[in-house]
């Protein structure tokens, strides 16, 4: 094996145009997608701490888009004495949702989460006591879209397109204003109105109701997100480097999983969905 | 005494130019600076929620000009596991201090505040057991200013100018692209190196490090500050109303002390330093 | 002074029946209402306890009355994982109100606090961040009747009747078989449709609104009330006894606060309305 | 299969009368006990729900039969200041004992927690940290009933009697009126002196000791306790409906475990132990 | 006025002896005693982060008096899951006794507060829920004596001895080798069998019963105790600079209440009772 | 099998002198090693209270060591308004480190927790949320030792001795009179400069820095300790009592984990490495 035909780390394959993947096998290069590795019980351990970080920053994104000068209805997430704090709808109680409701707690907000398992809502009930929880049924999207302030989707179903959880038709009942945030849009999105947006211009308005769909999220907090990943990334790296790229994947289940293209084959084909940076 | 003459709202008179002055004058207005209510304590009951409100913004706030794609250091303040959260030095632990504190940590970031009143620090330091609070001294200040990420300047000494606390020397001994956020501009400012911005145009860099100086912060979160304005004034407008003015202010002292033109002639003339919307 | 013509204890004359009031007169008795002991600020020291266990008796009495086999909406204080917690609005931030928020609180429930004193509400807000505070106008109150499954009035304005802020009219909008609890009945109630029950038929229904106006509610749990009751109270009994009754209430004005009749001579009337039991 | 001989929903075939039996037998009916859904690990998803509800009433009942309007002693869960909170026993550290913990402490009482495995009181005292856990041996139990105010049984051994962990003995050595309450009584009850009451008669004295026994307690909670029903078995309800109901318990064996009688076939008959309601 | 012949810092002149005061006479010295510096609401702001260090000291003492080489009973402050935490009783809710609850909930352990003011109770309730509060009777304790591993002591009557609150016969009643702690020996102790001891020799055992009467408990940690008296005494000490002695101490009541000799003669004697160290 | 041969409880035969082994073949003793009992998922049951209880003491400890009269810096762990806390590094997130964590946060200080493994660093992110979390790197390591006023070594890997972390190379860069705690000198220290001492003595100088390396810490709190192993222990000695060594040893796999030798024959050598009291 030589070792400039081996690539490993974030790799995103599947949305990756077609030049990418026919460099791959014309090279016939070796590349571990590190978002890829995927430990026995469904955990992604490279891939976990930027879905935190994204988690994360929601909520100091969500409190600049409720401004004025944002375009927003110019309320403040956590209130204050006799104003009631916004309403936050987050819909996927995985790490994204998760992270996302701890800060918007932290600052303040009312948060409501959905989510169609009631095992990950228990998970976060106990977390976080005083927040609501409903299973995520259409009628109760249809519910809560009436007086949400925000809502986040956090939807991530591993290898598979964002489900459709907020149609066009949800947008006539929302209050004018209201901010969607669609942090599954790497995987196609989850509102039905969603398209990609950027850091640049990260809004757009659709009947009357601001859309936020950045992908990768983390890329604007470069320093925290480059010092998670080679936190999370190094053991893999240093795997690799001791024992060959060879014996690491066949050697360690969870680096075999990620593994695109072997010597320029593609393999794992069906994992090759969309992108999946954040969930 | 012809209603039409009278005015009650915030007048910010110091701040005023010159005609607004000669306005109040010719017309023989009775004015009332909502801004300086203020009760035997001190506390000012109208400007409070407005301050409380601007002390929750700093963090948001804070958590977007960290960002790359705002100039920033791109740090998350929270930090996430295995990488450390943001250094927070916040100067001040009056209204504002204390609300963008709790919201600081709110986010998961590490505060220490300053203080030149010992009870007002351990009034904090009750509040809120993970602090470190530290008595702000040239020497303290010089300390923080190495090693933080961010600054919040939120220094109110009721009718005078803020004290400078960070000089332009310090600067030269802080982190590349730290941020200074002054919240005291409205008073001139606590930094050195301060100079008013704008909502639209909030920073600038000087030296290498970001300056956020935008007064009225509240401004763009005009849905709540106005809830919140109307909660804390609506008990003089009725007092007036009910009562008049002569007798109203004749009669409530804290209303008396807001009072900035009589029958066009101005009163308490050593108040009328700048406005303060934040303290 | 002869010592057995005084006495010293819970009076509550201004509700007492004539008979109680000429047995004063004729026996030419010296009468101490210990409920009304007030210190400089306010404060009602022995009457405070009472107050504090009214109001965390409050929620318990609510969840049973919620119960079904109480009449109730069947429905639990706290919810569980997917199914949201009752919606509790309280009126009044006095004592009553913010030890049954406690309590409510602790029990998982939403609670909703409004007060006509912003600076109440801001206490409430700093001890219970989760808790929505409103200023208690009659747009709020009608506002948040059309969704709580109770309402708690815990309103006292000291030597006054309670005010009416909950009308006839409310119970249309609100949900069937809402729960109203008045705990100012002491003072004549603070709901247009209460009238006092008993411990033993602590409810009636109409308009298909429970009502629960019981007085005294601490006399059901006697034992703490009498602990509670004797730590308050002892040193008032001692300055009593070690002083005599003459010197005691000249010497502490708290005290001489409290006299209602001195050697039979009727006081302090203007003081004499209805009792003030909770607040 | 005709679908009008199925049955899914609770059963509670073991606690069942001859006839409901029979009746399966007779119309060769396939019975689901939705109760006995047990996931690999031993959870039971459906049940689940209905113990944490169980769990989060016991407090508030235990709260009332405490009052003395209800026979009780007369003593308020959380004490006030200066008086001690009530001393609560809670033998059985499951899903039962940690609701009801959580809720105890919520309203401010003491909480004693007792289980034969560490482990679980490992988690409790992590969960609750002010929480005394102690191994619960013959020991254990006898000391603790001395001092304690309420005794909550909720002991749940999955297809078996429950253990009697009180005896008649304990009963003499406990403070007069204090309050047992038998949650496991559906499984035959934890104390030697419990039998199965009434949520219209919920109590009866025996020496001295008030014993609580109501079996179904949630049920009067109908509300919750249906939403909390429905979320929980809506999968399986909709796998029956889409697989068919062989196909159903033949895939998923979490629902083939609580199959009871299968064409009116009785089967998995020694998990037919008293009813398993709470635990 | 020569300077020289000024002294200002910690005097405790009520326990110096002869020769001290002498050299005050003779050198006609202005002296101040920092300790003695008092605000008009009784609050002594040089003294208390003294008190509140000493407070915080006490667990981390106790907790090793408690090993076993140290001589205790050989227990763990917060013991662990299934052995119950140790039982502390606090007599005093000053700023010592708030101070060493604080630290020792935080370690884990039990904690009853006594005094005999039920408004410093509750405020020991509101910021410590889980602290049992008891009024500071002969039988409440009593009481507490039998099953309290650790009693600590923590009276300050301004200007007075402390009064004595645990007699040698009480020590008859505790368990054997419980530990009495006298942090008010410095104003001659509140337990009838206290001494002074020292911290190289810090306790005694009398009656089976340990002792430690250490004054001055901060003295140990000299760094954090200087910068704290600095933090505390700083602007005092510039006042002087500042002003010149007589006019600070004429112009700040607070310092002049401090004066113990003024040109050598001794003033305000009645406060030279034993010195205050820790309360 | 004679009863007379067998032995269960700590056994700690891999640092055992030569003739306690000898001993055991001698007399052909069937000897079962406590501290080696282990479940399937790697954690030991009886151990795990001891490492809890070590955990817990390490805080209490430091606490004293830091003190002037035992010769540490004077300095007070959770400092006091105005002067920071102590500065605590914990190397190893396992049992001893989170207990260890979780009472130096009680106590107010200031806590960075270092480990190799993200995960076991995010469990205590979680459970402690204000801990600063670092990836244990000899770069990380050198940092943190630059300002640390305590360090902490808790690092345990079963069957092998303790990596050597901190080098005597650190030691000049660490804090004058800092202290190292080698909470893993049980297993050969992870301190390159540790030597084991006694709680007689528990500490020697080196370099400037404090060792404190005391072994089996949980013995000088006896009495927790004893209840602790009895608590963990006793469902082993029953099993054994029960059903007989050789059938319990064979039917439970975590008993026959901990065989050290059988009828006199030593096995399981490979698990002989030094003893594991504490991780």
């Amino acid at each position: 094996m030589r070792p400039e035909t081996a690539f490993a780390g974030f790799l995103h394959l599947a949305s990756a145009r077609q030049d990418k993947i026919d460099a791959l096998t014309k090279n016939r290069i070796t590349a571990i997608a590190f978002e890829q590795i995927e430990m026995p019980d469904g955990t992604r351990p490279v891939l976990r701490p930027m879905s935190q970080i994204g988690g994360r920053m929601v909520p100091q994104i969500a409190g600049l888009l409720l401004q004025n000068n944002a375009g927003g209805k110019g309320i403040l997430l956590g209130g204050i004495t006799g104003v009631p704090a916004a309403e936050i709808v987050v819909i996927g109680a995985g790490v994204v949702g998760t992270y996302a409701t701890q800060v918007f707690l932290g600052m303040g907000a009312h948060v409501i989460v959905l989510d169609t398992d009631l095992k990950a809502l228990e998970k976060i009930q106990d977390t976080f006591p005083t927040v609501t929880t409903l299973i995520s049924s259409p009628r109760n999207i249809s519910r809560v879209c009436t007086f949400a302030d925000v809502v986040v989707g956090a939807i991530l179903v591993i290898g598979e397109k964002a489900p459709l959880v907020v149609t066009r038709e949800h947008l006539q009942t929302m209050k004018p204003r209201a901010l969607l945030m669609d942090i599954s849009i790497d995987q196609g999105g989850c509102f039905e109105t969603s398209r990609p947006t950027t850091h640049e211009h990260p809004t757009f308005i659709l009947d009357g109701i601001i859309h936020y769909c950045v992908p990768n999220i983390p890329g604007v907090v470069a320093r925290t997100a480059t010092y998670a990943y080679v936190n999370a990334a190094l053991p893999y790296i240093l795997e690799l480097a001791n024992l060959g790229i060879d014996q690491a994947i066949s050697k360690d289940e969870a680096l075999g999983h990620a593994v695109n293209s072997y010597h320029g084959e593609l393999v794992n084909l069906t994992r090759l969905s969309p992108k999946q940076m954040v969930g």
